[in-house]
């Protein structure tokens, strides 16, 4: 038995127990609910893209989402954008999937309604959310806390449909601690994929501490990657870029990098750096050849993992890696305090992503894009067009 | 590409030069050293036990070492001990070899000539040779230095047979910087299995700097895992030993361990310990389910891998391990200076293997046993029934 299946079974059985406990509702109440965006105590007719089953294609779709609770605020969302993740977990690439499911986990828009325990947000303040939406809220680190409610696809007894949905969407409910305050001095598309490419680097280059002239690999330069590279730039790293895509060269220059390497097949272009870098992390969503990215790290350095593999298996020769006396390890995104702070930092030093928008019914075509390594870098959903 | 091909192709090319510079003997030369053991300035005879194909069956076999260098010492070898590593290399686990191969990397014997230019040994010294033969001789971690020589099935030029030959023999010819002293206060048998399965468990616990009263996991409790316990325990850890096998539950109670942990297959015995320990070396030498043994070091610990599996690959769930927040990283034996350090330390603190004593005769037999987790806990070859 693996993590996997544990987390599948896992799956299963609380789908069962939210299959039986489900709420069903009656076309009056949703036709009643239809031009309104939410009531007060009722569910929250939201407009969406679903993924239907696992062939990568989305369609428009309405649904309901969960009244607003007493510590939950609503969102009218005004930009969401397009995680490599969302491809494998609707592709069903990390296990069996409940579909419909509205994929996103990159989110910004305006806080339109807060429940009565609510301080953190008022109506009108604008709102981010990751790939959080409820769980544990006084630890440090949520996103490891067991009951961590994740942005979509997750069973939640509370949803009317049985799972929680994600930001391809016009409106989400969340509960407040899993929102981030979004300054004003950015845009909703240029802030959305702070929520989980911003974070999901931000974190683990924290937590390497890296410094002003540290020698920093950024491994996979896509949407995780390129704001990997501007965090570290930013923080006064000597930054290393590998990418197997040579017309991405010249942008990634454009970044602030110390090095652009353009890694090919037989990966020869690593060798050069062996045991150069202070600290690495990679974004590469596939399988790859761990042991050979870590030698560039110096021996008992770190080489952090964020691109999570089909499956989530990652296959690494230990030989290789006893070689390098390096160190891997794995992240997943970042606690919410920690998202709050990158948001604030990102924003206050102009370390944004480069986006392109895109209308709903440009989602299928986009998602071809990045598993071809066509974003530059991080498409941008314009969510009045859902 | 990955570095197992690479190994292969190195070593395919490696072995196409020691081919063409192959020293060919006349059969007349070696009758002639018949009975001597070895000759100075001329090649050593030698009688081993060798592998001939992958089929895991070994027979005698006499060959040629090189002659003993200036620099060099020949050993007549009293015990050496069987290591899982000798059974993955001869059946071509990591690799294609070249046969005959004599085995062997646990070796413990009397120095019985010196080279001009040696001061390190003198001959009637007891010495011990581990894993490596040759190589660079001034840096700290040779074991990691590309020009390191391992001791059996290693292209090496100066030797006959075109690779080195191991030490299920009856006297190696070895680099003086390579052998470490013996102690006199402990007996060939129970000092071989140090310089495989000692090292490569005292050196990643001393560099995991566990001190009194740390928690420490031992997963595998083999001829590596046993010494990893009793040096652990030595050193004032509270050790929590994992194991597949019951019957070893009372011999590992007996090495001073906290606590014996039976695993079974659905690996449920390790999630009581989540997050409790504050190191674990791991010694299973197959697959085996990483991110669920990490998941008992605390987060941000560190988990060490020293076994050597199929091909040097191992998976691991990226997902898991990133829910441990635990790193990962893998270790080679040890350097020499800390594998005198060891040994010296083991020899002074009674931290000793268990030990069962075979005929040469019984190495195929034996090796079954130690595949089939039969052995209590090494076997020891007395090279006199070679």
């Amino acid at each position: 038995m693996n993590e996997q299946d544990l987390t599948r079974r896992e799956f299963i059985k609380n789908t069962a127990i939210v299959g039986a406990g489900l709420v069903f509702f009656k076309p009056t109440d949703i036709l009643a609910n239809e031009n309104k965006g939410y009531i007060m105590n009722k569910t929250v007719l939201t407009k969406g893209y679903a993924a239907f089953d696992e062939s990568g294609v989305l369609k428009p779709w309405t649904f309901e989402r969960r009244a607003v609770g007493d510590d939950d605020i609503l969102i009218e969302i005004k930009a969401a954008s397009i995680c490599h993740s969302d491809i494998h977990q609707e592709k069903g690439h990390w296990g069996k999937q409940q579909y419909p499911q509205v994929p996103g986990h990159e989110i910004a828009g305006i806080v339109t309604q807060v429940g009565k325990n609510v301080t953190k947000f008022k109506v009108g303040d604008r709102a981010g959310v990751g790939c959080m939406v409820n769980g544990c809220t006084t630890c440090e680190e949520e996103q490891y806390h067991p009951e961590t409610k994740f942005t979509y696809g997750y069973p939640e007894s509370k949803e009317p449909t049985g799972i929680t949905q994600g930001g391809y969407s016009t409106h989400l409910v969340v509960r407040d601690h899993f929102a981030v305050h979004i300054p004003e001095n950015v845009s909703f598309e240029k802030a959305a994929p702070l929520l989980c490419a911003g974070i999901t680097t931000y974190s683990p280059l924290m937590k390497a501490k890296i410094k002003k002239g540290d020698k920093v690999g950024v491994a996979g330069i896509g949407g995780l990657g390129h704001m990997a590279v501007k965090i570290a730039v930013s923080k006064g790293a000597e930054v290393y870029a590998f990418t197997t895509s040579a017309d991405k060269v010249e942008d990634i220059k454009g970044f602030g990098v110390k090095e652009v390497i353009v890694v090919d097949d037989e990966l020869k272009a690593l060798y050069a750096y062996a045991g150069q870098l202070d600290y690495m992390i990679c974004t590469i969503p596939y399988q790859f050849d761990v042991a050979a990215y870590a030698s560039v790290v110096k021996p008992y350095g770190f080489f952090t993992m964020v691109g999570m593999p089909v499956d989530f298996q990652i296959t690494l020769s230990n030989i290789g890696l006893a070689s390098s006396r390096v160190n891997f390890n794995a992240s997943l995104i970042g606690g919410m305090k920690e998202t709050q702070e990158m948001v604030d930092y990102c924003v206050a030093n102009n370390v944004l992503p480069e986006i392109e928008i895109i209308k709903a019914s440009e989602i299928t075509e986009a998602w071809k894009k990045v598993v071809d390594k066509k974003a530059r870098y991080r498409y941008v959903i314009d969510t009045a067009t859902i």
